[in-house]
């Protein structure tokens, strides 16, 4: 079976509806999309490999699954509503058992955030998924990175350090652990980023560690610093049976967490189902408070690609 | 150096204007694009893969050229204007002698075609280059694959075959001729989609063999057929110069010509630069005109990518 063939089989779903704006869908050299009339548009791609973003042995479904999580995490935390995606997979060989399950994973995830498959290609090679996804925002009303300030409380959505220990777990065998459930199907509230559209300050995507992608905002926020409340962070019960010595490095550094980070600028409760974990302040660095009291500038650390 | 300085270095322009309708470009979890009012978007995603879609020795300004030429090559053969690309790179190390090169090869295409970058990613893994580019054509008026009628004359842009010779050429060593300067940077008329909007009748972008991408045409237009005259293709010196039985196979099913394909409906004179290869006809197959007047049916082949 050829490329065209297996995109025929795999990824044109002619009984489903087109998705909204979408005019022309997989099938010719490019998608013809009609964008939301005065919208601003919000577009990310992203390239996991297999082997260093999620493990080779993956099942097929849950990699068509956290393939499209990564991308959606970035969608929601601009706060823009998911619209079109274009996928690119390289696989060894044309394997229909894997692209039959990797499909079943990506769509069930389309289908519940609203995001329609337009386009793309399928090639051979080393095990890949890049994912190009685009949402909409009301003009001026994204969240960015830029919008932290000293005072505005620090808050987020998820549970970080669940990425990190969901890979050890899969690596030990353990794969039906919540936490490597969310290593292979990263999940989060859908509804989370635009309920900050208007009211959070800065938001961010936590996928390299919470530490690193909070430096993110801070930096880009003009250089601010910020104090993290340790015993306040969100945790599973898998990280809470763990020692202190061995969850605080996994929740603050490691990868994977997919939860959306966020600065608050005043006194109005926080959305349900987020955590308010500490503050923002004038200046750097990052100072962790520990349970008994005392604080502690933080190091540098996170997930780094290179 | 780490993923966020890379990016820095090599892909932030900040003394360059950020492009039509960039809000927000590189730097935050997506990029921020507001779309030119009442236009409908062309958009694309290709995957090339070092050793597969390019040989491993491409110098790496060459590949930096030639991964955003196959994207741009799809917008032209669309009929859009080119507006917005994202960019995934992955590569063994963090190579800054490559990312230097192939920063420049991509920068000097995407400047003379109008198209800004505005955002993606750099990881480690094995060389490989995703390029999302984005387009706008007035509602209605994109070139589609759909578009052909039995009696339009069939028409190319480009030289097919070079792409074909090319790959020959380079790994026998001899890397200055025509066609593998083609092979490393594919070169095609910027203006010629935007010439056909309007006026062509079908068209697509050949880049895995003539014949094939022909076939894709007279598929999408409900099953048609095709008469193709083979003295009339054109060729670069270095074709010219082969034997008929090596030359017809290489320009009929050889891949990476990025030539334009097109149909035409009535008797206006072709636009410039394009030749006049054949007519379309009530039903298949593709017959082949041979100079010396006799036809044969043509024989299914091109580039798979399985």
């Amino acid at each position: 079976m050829d490329e065209f063939a297996l995109i025929e089989r795999y990824f044109r779903r002619p009984d489903q509806p087109p998705g909204d704006g979408v005019v022309l869908g997989p099938g010719d050299d490019a998608a013809l999309l009609l964008p939301p009339a005065g919208d601003e548009l919000v577009m990310t791609l992203d390239t996991s490999l297999g082997g260093h973003h999620f493990p080779d042995d993956l099942p097929a479904a849950d990699v068509g699954h956290r393939c499209l999580a990564v991308n959606l995490s970035d969608l929601y935390a601009m706060g823009a509503r998911p619209l079109w995606f274009l996928l690119s997979v390289t696989l060894p060989q044309a394997d229909e058992a894997w692209l039959a399950g990797f499909a079943q994973g990506l769509f069930d995830l389309a289908d519940r955030a609203g995001i329609a498959l337009v386009g793309g290609d399928v090639t051979r090679g080393p095990l890949s998924v890049s994912i190009q996804a685009t949402g909409a925002v009301t003009p001026g009303r994204a969240l960015r990175r830029s919008g932290a300030r000293a005072g505005q409380r620090l808050a987020i959505g998820g549970v970080p350090g669940q990425g990190g220990l969901g890979l050890r777990h899969w690596q030990a065998g353990e794969r039906a652990s919540v936490s490597a459930r969310h290593l292979a199907r990263p999940a989060f509230p859908l509804d989370l980023g635009a309920a900050l559209v208007g009211r959070a300050g800065a938001a961010i995507d936590v996928s390299d560690g919470l530490l690193q992608d909070l430096g993110h905002i801070l930096k880009a926020s003009g250089g601010l610093g910020a104090e993290l409340d340790l015993a306040t962070l969100p945790v599973n019960e898998e990280l809470a049976a763990l020692d202190e010595a061995d969850r605080y490095p996994l929740q603050l550094t490691g990868g994977d967490d997919y939860c959306l980070l966020f600065t608050w600028p005043d006194a109005r409760p926080l959305p349900p189902g987020t955590s308010d974990i500490g503050m923002i302040t004038e200046k750097g660095p990052i100072l962790l408070r520990y349970p008994d009291g005392r604080t502690e500038p933080a190091r540098p650390g996170g997930w780094r690609h290179f």
